[in-house]
């Protein structure tokens, strides 16, 4: 797992409702310490750092959980330990179980869209919002879900379902951060290219112009104005850049000083 | 990995859109097969199932890759492999590249959100998306990302981006799924522009490239191939139509007939 994956971003994030803490991401009776790593570092990529583990098989602390989190050892060295769930829920105000739909029982069911959507509506209420996540094998049992108040359900393929912890976990911190991080890149993107201005766009359609028409690129003549048309509407709606324009103008000068 | 991990759900999914053909996820040049199985799964997670692979550095087939895709090695089987990148997107109307926002190329930025919208409102219209991931160390290169119309970024936590190759593929899968049908009206309109592929624009490329080369444009020798790079990348940054390739073409070709 390198550093720098295939994919980052160099906009700071902005968080407008920052009143209540952060959803607790709740590992329940997790076996591998790999795994309770992992779960750190896709927490962490989106901002997410508040940690809590339920009786870890392994113990605690855990060397490989340690070497697996790599950067996002504060995420671990900052999780509570807990024997059991009662224990690790007593100060929450609401709680979800991510799991399959319960058959024996009846819960509401949420998307993680929708669920994310109600953790930060709570969060601006300064309620503490819980997820939990099963152990590897199994998932949580009923008497997990029992002293949750909704479920989370990814919807996903029914014929090939095979998420895993630290995906289920990647998932629902992705969630997290689409919804309440800010950053609009193609916007952002847009309002930071150096486009060219009307005059130098105009500049350069009649540059091509006057030397395609010197080489009788417009024919027939009946048809001349409405290629010269075409072509002029092609070059506003490109969006060149300032860079563009000086390209194209520089590729023509030199093709008819050779040629020419 | 578990078959059945704590993240599954008995609805079936509704494709109310299946005009053209899904999207379709590049890998290039991956290099451990186990990160191949992992994406295959991860794609299935979410139903798609259309994946290409160029110049893996393990060859092809993989034992690795099969043996970890375990449930989903249809997606391997079925998957379409390369020498090259531009022999992979032959085909393609419009390919999206998941990297970092990148400071030498420019290229319009999509979130994933963004992105996948984009996708299934082209796919509705027939057209056939692709999205390229980068081998695991260093993502894509700039010659990838200079033959994509746009660039994908997550937007992850500035402090700690650690989204691997699996991960990155998960979360673009998931997006894919997650996503309704209420496509926005400027969406429906990109979906609707009659793009060249991207055979017809490397091959516009090609043109501009053999024809600025023999007038000497390049100069000097030392930042030709900079210069190059910066030319092609802008071509596929422009979305052409397939009529603009023509008449590109076409001008090119008249000004050589006359002058040449």
């Amino acid at each position: 797992m390198p550093p720098n994956g295939p994919a980052r971003i160099t906009q700071p994030m902005t968080h407008e409702d920052e009143t209540g803490p952060q959803p607790t991401l709740v590992l329940v009776r997790p076996q591998m310490g790999e795994n309770i790593g992992a779960a750190a570092r896709a927490m962490l990529n989106f901002g997410l750092d508040r940690m809590r583990l339920v009786a870890p098989r392994d113990g605690w602390p855990n060397q490989k959980a340690v070497a697996m989190a790599s950067g996002a050892g504060r995420v671990l060295d900052r999780a509570g330990v807990y024997d059991d769930l009662p224990a690790a829920l007593a100060d929450c105000d609401y709680v979800y179980a991510t799991t399959a739909r319960s058959r024996e029982l009846s819960k509401p069911v949420r998307t993680p869209e929708r669920a994310m959507a109600e953790a930060r509506a709570m969060r601006a209420e300064g309620k503490r919002v819980a997820i939990l996540f099963g152990p590897e094998r199994a998932g949580l049992e009923n008497e997990d879900v029992s002293r949750a108040n909704a479920i989370i359900t990814v919807p996903v393929n029914p014929d090939f379902a095979s998420l895993n912890l630290g995906q289920s976990v990647l998932l629902m911190a992705y969630e997290w951060g689409r919804q309440s991080l800010h950053a609009e890149p193609e916007i952002m993107g847009l309002a930071r290219t150096d486009f060219a201005t009307q005059v130098e766009v105009e500049a350069l359609a009649n540059h091509f112009e006057e030397r395609l028409d010197a080489v009788g690129y417009f024919f027939p003549e009946t048809k001349a104005a409405g290629m010269k048309l075409v072509l002029r509407n092609m070059w506003t709606r490109l969006a060149l850049t300032r860079a563009d324009v000086q390209m194209f103008h520089g590729m023509l000068r030199q093709i008819f000083r050779k040629l020419g």
